[in-house]
């Protein structure tokens, strides 16, 4: 019985047949690593998020964290499954082994990860907050607060936060009000709530470490006079030893359509409950210097928010992978040109309209674990290649690919959820099967860490302007050299490499047309369409990088196993040419009007 | 404060300034009808259902159905509702004086029942089935089953379900197995079980009618062997008295993602637990003729397929107006030309991208219901157009659109409720605000009375070939009689007509290239694509036929609120045309290439 949390064939052929991370050993930060290592580290990670994550996963969801005023509870099972996670060291897969890390490349932990995304997501973002607020830390943080917050959280004995929204500021962090009052001996006293805070509170590590967005008093207004400071839950004797509860309180959970395992809350600092020391305020540690909290703060966002894709891309493939497996043995109606009442019914799969959601699912889901791994790719290019203008180009790219690796797969692998519950049928709709949890899940995404129109926003009003625009440049060219690869291998490649050519080119012209009149009001007032069109024409690309990889590794020795794989790798990149990457025409002929239908909408007019 | 279920405004413009419904009145059958009655009803429903029915919907959604093997437990506010209901008259509003009811028109009850469903749309199953189910009987029962079961059922002593579904045989109603054996008394005895029944247990009414599907021994395979029974949960003494339990049993409840008010059932016939008078079996009375039972329940399929358009519009409708209301009173950010952080933040609705989901919500939802009752209009007319002509015009043309009318607001209306959760941001992901259950609610609306695949088929495989396509021809002249009138109109109204025209035009051609070469394997294999860019096409024409109608309206004399009023309707018709209408393109692409995608993937390629 093959895994239907994912596809190790996919795997393998993803992280080996096309992106080649074997060759990334001959790199000094990987030399202690071989394709074996990376191996057995997927196998690790499918084994415990098979048996400790995926069991759990809708008890969790049907019981859902409560708090009594008092305390916390979860079921038992998520810190069971979070101890052995520990255990296996694989929050710091990626890390540095200084830190006690495995040091493996990103491209690599990112599939490890995604094994645990699609057993829980609920269960699995505990691990992978701590991770971010981990490499926060790591890249802003003194010695002495990497060694004393850090170190914990990597053995699993701390958790980790992100605190930055409060009740009148999500999307708008400009408007964030909670103040941190230096004191004498350095430290800081903040005061205010917190919003949002997903596992801001739990009993499943010794200690929870927030990383808060707060103002020190007499800064700029605004971004600009955001601070980022550690506030933990308890505070630490100067050994090390757990102490005092800091002023950090639960006001309450909130109860959520879906990731329901993950508790999320709203968080009061400073209201004096547990003052410690008589002074009011809660404690907390400056993170580098005043006021940079903002641009720190962006350095784990991109990672979250790639994260938050990788999340989005699991819960698809998951779901995929179960309607796969019910519709090759659901018996029901017959072929069409055969309606004999008297021959037995056909599993659904035979059906062309099921195979058109199944090969929906399959491009959308397949496509976006690509991005998310090609992704992971260059952040291993960013941070390993020998050449700095190999790092920089990886970084540069790394930036203009966030925003659409982040939304693409919030909007797409919720789009296969739907499809994977329209498979299913009425028996989709029960709460017997696990496609309804993962469309409920996989709601969350095009919400946090910035909705999807603060991504568009991202996307055309900053990463496609930035240096002059020279991150849209390096995205055109990069595609266009994959185009180029695409046309010298003629046959199916060099036809979809024409039909990319041409989505690329509106890419550009579009572009340029929605800023040549210097009023960023019309050229962001459909930034959302922008992003959803642009993204489209990026999977497009990871779907022709495939079909290349497909065509380069194909042989007269494959087994019967690799021909269906290869084949079915071809026809999933044929039906995003053929059913995807047109619906980006009437998007770029909207951009191209520079439309003023929603600008010109009146608020009365509703 | 404006109510947030559905828009009396809009109600009014639809049915009286578009519709023209009064005009009704000039016929026998509504004589006794006025305008002011009409609205006097709507007043009705629309109290009714904000005072009696919105109330518990959440609290029907977090505290479900239960069955203790006895009993099936429902919280008591859905008996309350319906008693309120059902003093009320409401169930009977289109159905004959001459059995209690009101003889209202079709568009007008459709309206009333409108406000149902977007109160609570899982209370409201339970009359709607019933009035289902009682007006197959007023069609194919005798005079004693209209007097013994629909009498009862009009005045809400009874209530109804359809039992089609088994656990093998879901869509394929080929597949069904229930056997009902004659008896010499005249009745029958049934035996089978039959899945995902609505409404088939609970203690709200004094009995269950339930209407059966099953298979007389000896009778033809394949739906022509399917006969309709009635069979009721308790068996009438001579004098109507309520008698012994018939052989029905709950087998269980299932539990699912929403419509969580509803129970939803899987029932045993004949199992031999109230076995009346020794003989086995659940006692049934055969409706009509044998081997008649899937041409009278589709009588009752194609009413229950509108309805469920029209629920899925009213669950669209009221959380785009929940998150317009969201939208102008929560502010967060600036506008973009704008980024001072000491100014307020403006409400989101300021924002072009928020403004661009409402606008959205908007078209989708007052389109769908232009369509419900357009629809409604249609049955009106063919129950009481003069001329023969007109009645079957009517027939055929509601035919054609019955597919569109169930598919098209079960997916954009939907698409609706997930755009209504996003502009709600992270509120909108918990279970405080009411959207994300409306969300959950309408996903039910693409699954049940047949999946959009079998829409699909509906519609291409039989409703435009039907007649030699004459219902196709009719939809086709009917929409370009309205681009005529456009046409004449001038201004924008022909240049939305002129964009219309041209879709149209591809929807004839498109339509022959599809069935010219005879293969209803190649022809069908994109039916799903072809469902979707017809709705679309049909939900331009709607939107063209309200901007006619706004123009007609117009004046020099109307006031501030009709002014906002006619500039939002033509807005929103601007943001059809430029924004959905064009995603037709690319869908007519795709089946004018006769694509074979789908027909080629292999099963073994996954």
């Amino acid at each position: 019985m093959p895994s239907t949390l994912l596809s190790r064939r996919d795997l393998r052929f993803l992280l080996h047949e096309w992106l080649d991370v074997a060759r990334l050993t001959e790199r000094s930060r990987y030399a202690e690593h071989s394709r074996e290592t990376f191996d057995a580290v997927l196998d690790l990670a499918e084994r415990v998020a098979t048996e400790r994550f995926a069991p759990h996963n809708r008890a969790a969801d049907l019981t859902e964290p409560t708090f009594d005023g008092q305390r916390v509870r979860l079921i038992p099972q998520v810190k069971a499954a979070l101890d052995v996670f520990a255990e296996t060291g694989l929050l710091a897969a990626s890390l540095d082994s200084s830190v006690g890390g495995m040091q493996l490349p990103h491209a690599v932990s990112a599939a490890c990860f995604a094994w645990f995304q699609a057993a829980n997501v609920a269960t699995s973002a505990y691990p992978f907050l701590t991770l971010g607020n981990a490499n926060l830390l790591l890249a802003h943080g003194s010695a002495e607060q990497v060694d004393t917050w850090v170190r914990p959280m990597v053995r699993g004995r701390f958790f980790g936060t992100m605190c930055l929204s409060e009740p009148q500021a999500g999307s708008s962090l400009a408007d964030i009000t909670t103040r941190a009052e230096p004191q004498d001996d350095g430290t800081y006293r903040l005061h205010g709530t917190k919003m949002w805070i997903s596992g801001g509170d739990h009993e499943l590590a010794e200690n929870i470490v927030h990383l808060v967005l707060a103002r020190i008093p007499g800064g700029p207004a605004g971004v600009k006079g955001i601070s980022l400071f550690i506030v933990p839950k308890v505070l630490l004797a100067d050994d090390g030893a757990l102490g005092a509860r800091n002023d950090v309180v639960l006001v309450g959970l909130n109860h959520k359509l879906g990731y329901r395992g993950t508790t999320n809350t709203l968080l009061n600092f400073g209201e004096g409950v547990h003052r410690p020391g008589g002074r009011p305020g809660a404690v907390g540690y400056l993170v580098g210097e005043p006021h940079q909290g903002l641009a720190q703060m962006f350095h784990m966002m991109n990672e979250a928010r790639i994260g938050v894709g990788a999340g989005a891309t699991a819960l698809g493939y998951t779901a995929y992978l179960k309607a796969l497996a019910y519709a090759r043995q659901r018996p029901q109606g017959r072929p069409v040109a055969d309606k004999d009442p008297t021959v037995p019914q056909v599993p659904i799969v035979a059906h062309a309209d099921v195979k058109r959601m199944l090969l929906a699912q399959k491009s959308y889901v397949e496509g976006a674990l690509a991005l998310v791994l090609y992704c992971g790719r260059l952040l291993d290019e960013q941070r390993t290649a020998p050449a700095e203008a190999d790092r920089d180009r990886a970084r540069l790219l790394l930036d203009v690919l966030t925003p659409i690796t982040k939304s693409w797969p919030s909007q797409w692998c919720l789009a296969a959820n739907d499809l994977a519950i329209q498979v299913h049928g009425g028996y989709g709709y029960t709460r017997d099967y696990d496609v309804e949890q993962h469309w409920r899940d996989n709601r969350l995404n095009p919400i946090h860490e910035g909705t999807h129109g603060i991504q568009a926003l991202d996307l055309l009003g900053r990463k496609v302007t930035m240096r002059d625009g020279a991150g849209l440049a390096l995205l055109v060219d990069t595609i266009r050299a994959t185009v180029g690869r695409a046309w010298k291998a003629e046959g199916e490649a060099a036809e979809l490499a024409a039909r990319l050519g041409g989505a690329l080119d509106r890419v550009s012209l579009v572009t340029r047309r929605l800023w040549e009149r210097g009023d960023p009001e019309l050229a962001l007032a459909n930034a959302s369409v922008y992003l959803e069109a642009v993204g489209h024409v990026v999977i497009a690309w990871m779907w022709l990088e495939q079909l290349l990889a497909v065509e380069a590794a194909t042989g007269p020795t494959d087994s019967g196993d690799d021909v269906a794989f290869y084949a079915g790798k071809r026809q999933a990149a044929r039906y995003f040419f053929r059913y995807e990457l047109p619906r980006t025409g009437p998007q770029f002929d909207l951009l191209e009007s520079l439309d003023r239908t929603t600008l010109e909408m009146r608020e009365d007019w509703f």
